[in-house]
């Protein structure tokens, strides 16, 4: 047996009050000062404030430090072939994306690329992505397929996700998005790949258990409502849990879609209308929300407030990829929310935390400081919740725990 | 003699250009592949591309990657006592800032932590700062006083970036700015504080070389253009060249002023009117922007590319203070430049180098890779100039070299 005790926490901070509705009450946080949290195991054991019990294993002094459950990101899509940061300076001229597109840029480049990566190239990128992830935080997070778009190239990036799980200390929870985009050889019969996906490709997915999740993105020019709800439904007979691209650009269902669907989450949600707002609250669905997109393709911001006070669980997820959102760092996704979604620290760490891991299912495991769960927390150099909102730039980072080890 | 040759990098990108008057052509980039660096006792002797020069000192493979000069951080406000985070739930409650002064926050209580703190203190915090600063890319930056305002405090101030600049291999320059508030104990008779700075400050600063510039804070509650003027050319004749922080809220004449005075630089800048950017064209005064405070304060941006386009020339730093930037990070500044300001890569680079330099009077010594100035150079893990402004979020250093230091 292994065992850990963490003394002289200067504040323990954790959400709390996870519901029978899948997110937790936002900004409900236990706040513990002098505080210790005893692990055995890699399983959080006991924790408290006050005089830390006898322990006889491993001891680690907090230094006074804040702790906090280690950080869940709810939405990359970590495997990718290539970068582009050839498209910066045509984005900064305000070229159109559909002239990038038809220069060879765009998600189609990233496609490209992609197939033409080994799974060994691929994992090793992502591998280390990982790598940086947890240096800043993050101790667990899904992955999105969705550049293959091909029963090849879509299996071989959840391989990878599937490989990464197994031997990086970081969860990786895997989500199938074939439904990404409608790959070029397609581009004259959408309805051969819509046929593809729904017959083939999710029933491949399912039988070899390497998606937990079907996403698509439901956006003007990319998939309708309809058709994503046909894709959700086809995941959902194949044991595929629904999420969903909505609302990002253009509000055309999607996440009215989510509510009806029950889908886990929806994502994006920049102009979410109140009727989407009220399809999610009804469904159950947790609102996941990626601002450092917004502040990256100079949109707005979703209305993180108004979910808020419509009972809808919100998660924040940094959208990890290599087009509208090269950023996997999630400190840097707080401070947005707080700066541009208005919300508190409190609000910030549930969203980060315990809804997060609830928007991938890991809320039994994962996202708060309860005994029974995974021992998966951070030392933060500072000294509260609010410095870890209030200071922008840095890695705070000062230790990261997962499953108890340090 | 100590050398060292940087062999193998992928791309050397550095600005040049610097003209008679003070900045550098912005954007302006010499641009090296398979390139080479060769130092000498802290001072680069030559670089080319293709095969390097035969060396029998010390060897640096970049591994492909890019290296350009050190970052150089033109305006900070590094001395300070305290933090302000929990003003940030305030904030996110649009508390107004007067109600935040009231309830003893705001400025006046950085004042009192910083008039609290021994010199010990300061010194150790600053140092812990530069340290980060220099692991972001940082290799110069400018220091301000302006939390004592009062003779002992501000001079404790100055006299510990005196003694980081000694002892920290960051290089660092002192600027006073005992005009940074009127302080509570002359509330109720600021022309008795306006002749304390001018007639005892000023030249008490002088007189012990504690700083090379002089700084006010011009704006609508702080200090008017004509007392900014007043106190500038106090500054002027005790030998202080004038910075002047201008039209960050309202444009009461900063800029204009700036040009008048041919000040070497005018700060933030948000809301500078076209008369302010054409006197500074005519008095050569450099626009240092402060794009992390916009994006901190959800104000808007200074109009970077009108500056551009009129000749100014633009250096970007971070502002790093406790109240309205608590950001180091020169990387999220470059980021900010392409992605608020619009400006290319090419442009952004200046920004943070050459022209940054200049607007801290050190053009002569660093902010390029050019024979005869110090060995300050970053190696990134980034093939490009592009990368390194497009990923967002990650600290992209590889490796620092401050005067041909490893």
């Amino acid at each position: 047996m292994s065992s850990l005790l963490i003394h002289n926490i200067g504040m323990l901070a954790s959400p709390e009050g996870l519901e029978a509705r899948r997110g937790a009450q936002q900004g409900q946080i236990r706040v513990l000062e002098h505080a210790w949290v005893y692990t055995e195991n890699g399983e959080i054991i006991s924790y408290g404030s006050g005089t830390p019990p006898v322990s006889f294993g491993e001891k680690l002094d907090a230094g006074g430090r804040l702790v906090t459950p280690g950080l869940v990101d709810a939405h990359t899509h970590l495997i990718f072939g290539g970068w582009r940061q050839n498209e910066l300076a045509m984005k900064i001229r305000n070229v159109p994306y559909l002239e990038i597109l038809a220069a060879g840029g765009g998600i189609l480049s990233t496609v490209k690329a992609t197939r033409a990566a080994t799974e060994a190239e691929l994992f090793d990128k992502a591998e280390a992505a990982l790598n940086e992830m947890l240096a800043f935080g993050t101790t667990s997070c899904e992955a999105k397929s969705g550049y293959g778009l091909n029963e090849e190239d879509e299996l071989k990036q959840l391989r990878v996700i599937q490989k990464l799980n197994k031997t990086h200390p970081m969860d990786v929870v895997p989500t199938f998005m074939g439904a990404h985009a409608v790959p070029p050889e397609f581009k004259e019969d959408r309805s051969a790949y819509l046929d593809l996906l729904c017959e083939t490709l999710i029933p491949a997915v399912a039988k070899q258990k390497l998606a937990k999740f079907c996403d698509v993105f439901c956006e003007t020019g990319v998939f309708t409502a309809e058709e994503s709800r046909r894709i959700l439904e086809a995941g959902q007979k194949s044991g595929l849990i629904p999420k969903i691209h909505a609302d990002e650009i253009d509000p055309i269902g999607g996440s009215l879609l989510a509510g009806e669907l029950g889908a886990i989450s929806a994502e994006h949600l920049i102009v979410c209308p109140d009727e989407g707002i009220q399809s999610m609250a009804r469904g159950g669905t947790i609102a996941c929300l990626l601002p450092a997109t917004s502040f990256y393709l100079n949109s707005s911001y979703a209305p993180a407030r108004k979910m808020i006070e419509a009972g809808v669980p919100v998660a924040m997820a940094s959208d990890f990829n290599p087009g509208s959102c090269p950023c996997l760092n999630l400190q840097l996704v707080m401070n947005l929310g707080c700066l541009k979604y208005r919300m508190t620290p409190e609000e910030v760490l549930t969203a980060v935390t315990l809804n997060a891991a609830a928007a991938i299912g890991l809320a039994d495991r994962v996202g708060s400081i309860d005994r029974g769960k995974q021992a998966d927390l951070v030392l933060w150099e500072a000294p509260d919740l609010n410095y870890l909102c209030y200071r922008l730039g840095s890695n705070l980072v000062h230790r990261v725990i997962k499953k108890g080890n340090i």
